[in-house]
């Protein structure tokens, strides 16, 4: 039986620490949450204890913290955990900044503790059945991915002049599937943006709809395509052309009723939101923290590849806001 | 908090009593199944006590009982248990027989219990949303049903021969799905049955494909096709033409992955058998039972529909033995 | 270059003469139609000459005719066409009544002339591809065949009194899927029909929804449901369910166009009628009429075909009106 | 009637002078080929006669006249044809040359004839559907177009070599589309290419797999991408995000048939190359063209098209081999 702490009551917080008090041989002990309504209804929906940060790291029972709390709290978090040798799971981003993103990978790497960033979309049925069948050679080798990734509607302005850009917030996710599914490094990219759903977001100085272009060291060739709005709902799909065929994840439905009436044939709208769409994946991906825990599994989303997104984050953003094209690093 | 007692550690024991365990406000007690090793392994995993069936009716604290054991017991049971007061979950059918059927139904109603059958079908996620697509008019007034049921292989030759025949064993939820969704009596009933997939099946006196026409008294028409063996795995759909258009339930998929190749575009098979095809049905009958005993929400599945379908399966079988129709009693 | 002529100038009349016209090596030489207007409105659109009955039988030029005229000219058509040593394409049914309609096809054989009937579905490209790959042996032996035939609309009432009923006009094609496809002898059919969209049709002493079982002697299931109206269109589906696989022959939509809107996920509904459904398959029926003239291909659907999709037609009528079970002849 | 004469009797020749001799109101009147053998060959086929240029410009009953040669030779004869005072259907690209291609356009609006140039795609069933109902309203404003468009392989080494380029040759077609489905003049171009499926294409100096960004004066995106190898055929679609919903144009199959077997359940691949796929387009486009001869309808794909087309893949070609957002004039 391990015991683990939560951060963050919040939206995630609740699915994360769901997730975990399912796990077989997982014991959520503590919730921490500055809004201590919020920590005490999951803490009593989950027959937990609310607990101060301080209780958290000081208590040596407990073995693991999930970090689901605002973004800007993350890296301090994750720093203040590995010097407690806490094994760690943190939800996306690690930080809006990449040099802070660094030093908590540094300090992860030098505490010798386990952190996993919350990638979920890797563990989506869909996505990760693609991703198993790309490994089997049965398209050959991968030469262009086309990812889709629309929400359906924009959050608040307030949230978005604190999220550090569309590209960090929401394009984060398409940027680890880039680099999950290619399994090549960025050479250059270009990223272009406008506001068409919402001036608001314009005044707070960000796009609403975004295209990127990736080109790997290899010379494969990634396009994403985002909008903060579609009308139909949470769109997510991406497909992978090789040189043998071509792989597409596409959306998932409700249900599978098909209506035919005098004006069309028609399905189900996919279904609406992340808390839908990825319940599954969600999980899937606290499944496999735990198993990472027991030594049953290898960590397959690391604090490295929350550095790796962030940095295509950072260049797509420069790429946009300075007209140009963005040559990457090794 | 409501204690409950599962007879029956099987397959079907074992999805049930967990899907209770997990149920808020219940408490699974009590375990009994003649195969004490099943019992204890059952009992052990959701922390209840193995129990014997005189001490599960005997017991004033069990309010309800799940009956999943086999077959032949299942009218022995309801029979004690409305004797006992207790409330009633049982598994499909009531029993091979009638006349027993109908002993059963009259035994619950005289001692006021709720007796649920387990049509889950009902509660499939596809198949309840057509259903109430249906009672909004989207398509008018429903005229015809085609129902195509598979399996993707037979059972035991030894489970066929007890079985009742494929009517009572596997169309019995076919003959729900049409009384469900026409909301009409049968007027008559053709079956034919051929044994096209093992002689063995043949040899224990059964058939393992059958097509079955039902007219009802206000004209309306229903097929049933269906098959022990689909190479393809477990197919379930039906449509319903309506004066309006048409309604489909279609197969579930595990994954949304579309692959082209040189050969073809293709999907997934549809999920493998009723275990998986049916895991939110199972859950969400499960809810509704509780709902039910906590007066939530009004019984959906009575003893009365269990005797009703009996009724189609018996007349079919009939049919098809005499190769004749047969006119049903209202 | 061989010349032809055609019976008939309506609609049918028109689509096979004008495809003969543009068929290479074909001059379409005569037209007759009782109705003038229509016999010269096609001649001249085609550039053919308008003629008698006996002109056209008495012209040695002649070599083929299109027997497109009302059905109960068909059998008198034919009668006089072989007499004269011509080759036929007649339009299903080849009458009526079976009777005469085997006096016809025993004076086809005596005439030894060629006698197609319009059995276009077989040369749909879905359905015909469909049967090539079953051929290939994709899905090992057939077992099952589900035929879905239904209409937009149903005919005028007075067209319906004279048509020969629901099973001889409408079923006739549904029928010879089912020996095309099964191939294999009926042994017993069962024919329940209902009158549900149009009063009507009933007073004319018709039904207008139908439900068909035909078991052949082999075993092999057969279940054919059609309705007069399916308010959203032309629905001609089947399937076939064999030992290790299905295949399934869907409806056509003009346009490859999905909306997601707010409320649905849409695709067009299928083509309209049999005009566009089946243009195709006009096509390349008349293709292999005067393919089968010239040597090249050995005819596919023959007036015994006829002969027996009519002899089933008869049986379900028998069936359907006397409310029993008929046991066909071999 | 109006008598016309086609230059160019190869592949595309052979389509649009058939179109054109089965046209009601036209006469195909001469072929002018260098290859006499294939201009005798398709004269032959259309009873049209062979002819030099110069017969051609000098007959007076020669209204119009289709471009059907080679790319270098567009120019000179689109000159030479509005310099005669014929009407004019040229094949795309007007040139490879955008100067050319300029003076080609001020000839012809001197010269006040009409000159059609082939973006076949526009008319395309479902392309046009899709367009039309765009203008309906059906999903609001467009906000971002994502063309997919795929070879299902590359042209020989020698063509490629002459071809312009990618950008002019492949992807002049999607500019069009871009042009015609967005409704909005390009701001910047950014392109991307590689080559991944033959080593001899980067040889020849040019790419083939390309990504490409447009974002239009009013900040609308549009997403390219191309290959010119898809394994499983050729691979034609592009989806429209509007304020309202999504529109999509997918692939044509050849056959509605659904294979489930053991592994998969699968679909017929797409059309497979643009003969097959554009077949009925090229029809309908050359319907317009006399159409618009005639006075019926309104010329839809001008030379202006022809020049704006080949600009943005000028700008494309520059994007690309300079590595760097290319700005367009207005």
């Amino acid at each position: 039986m391990i015991d683990v702490a939560v951060f963050g009551a919040g939206r995630i917080g609740n699915i994360h620490a769901g997730n975990a008090a399912k796990s077989p041989g997982v014991r959520l002990a503590h919730v921490f949450d500055p809004n201590t309504q919020a920590a005490n209804a999951l803490a009593a929906k989950l027959g937990a204890q609310v607990a101060s940060v301080e209780q958290i790291f000081g208590d040596d029972k407990i073995k693991a913290v999930m970090i689901c709390s605002y973004t800007d709290t993350h890296a301090d978090l994750i720093l203040a955990a590995a010097a407690a040798g806490k094994q760690i799971f943190c939800e996306k981003p690690v930080d809006l900044d990449v040099a802070r993103a660094r030093a908590c990978a540094a300090a992860v790497e030098k505490a010798g503790v386990t952190c996993m960033i919350g990638f979920q979309r890797r563990f989506d049925p869909t996505f990760s059945a693609l991703k198993a069948r790309l490994a089997t050679g049965e398209i050959g080798t991968p030469e262009m991915l086309i990812v889709t990734s629309r929400d359906p509607g924009a959050p608040p302005i307030p949230y978005i002049k604190s999220s550090g850009g569309i590209f960090k917030d929401m394009l984060i996710h398409d940027f680890d599937i880039f680099r999950w599914i290619l399994e090549d490094d960025p050479e250059t990219i270009h990223a272009s943006a406008s506001c068409l759903t919402d001036p608001g977001i314009a005044e707070a100085g960000d796009g609403d709809s975004t295209a990127v272009t990736i080109q790997t060291k290899k010379g494969r060739l990634c396009q994403i395509n985002t909008s903060r709005r579609a009308a139909y709902g949470y769109d997510q799909r991406f497909e992978v052309l090789g040189s043998g065929g071509m792989l597409q994840a596409g959306n998932h439905a409700p249900t599978e009723v098909v209506a035919s009436t005098t004006r069309a044939v028609s399905r189900d709208l996919p279904e609406h939101f992340f808390l839908e769409r990825y319940r599954a994946a969600y999980a899937a991906e606290m499944s496999h923290f735990f198993a990472v825990l027991s030594g049953a599994e290898q960590l397959r989303t690391t604090i490295a590849d929350g550095v790796k997104a962030l940095e295509l984050a950072d260049a797509a953003t420069t790429s946009w806001r300075e007209g140009r094209i963005v040559r990457m690093n090794a």
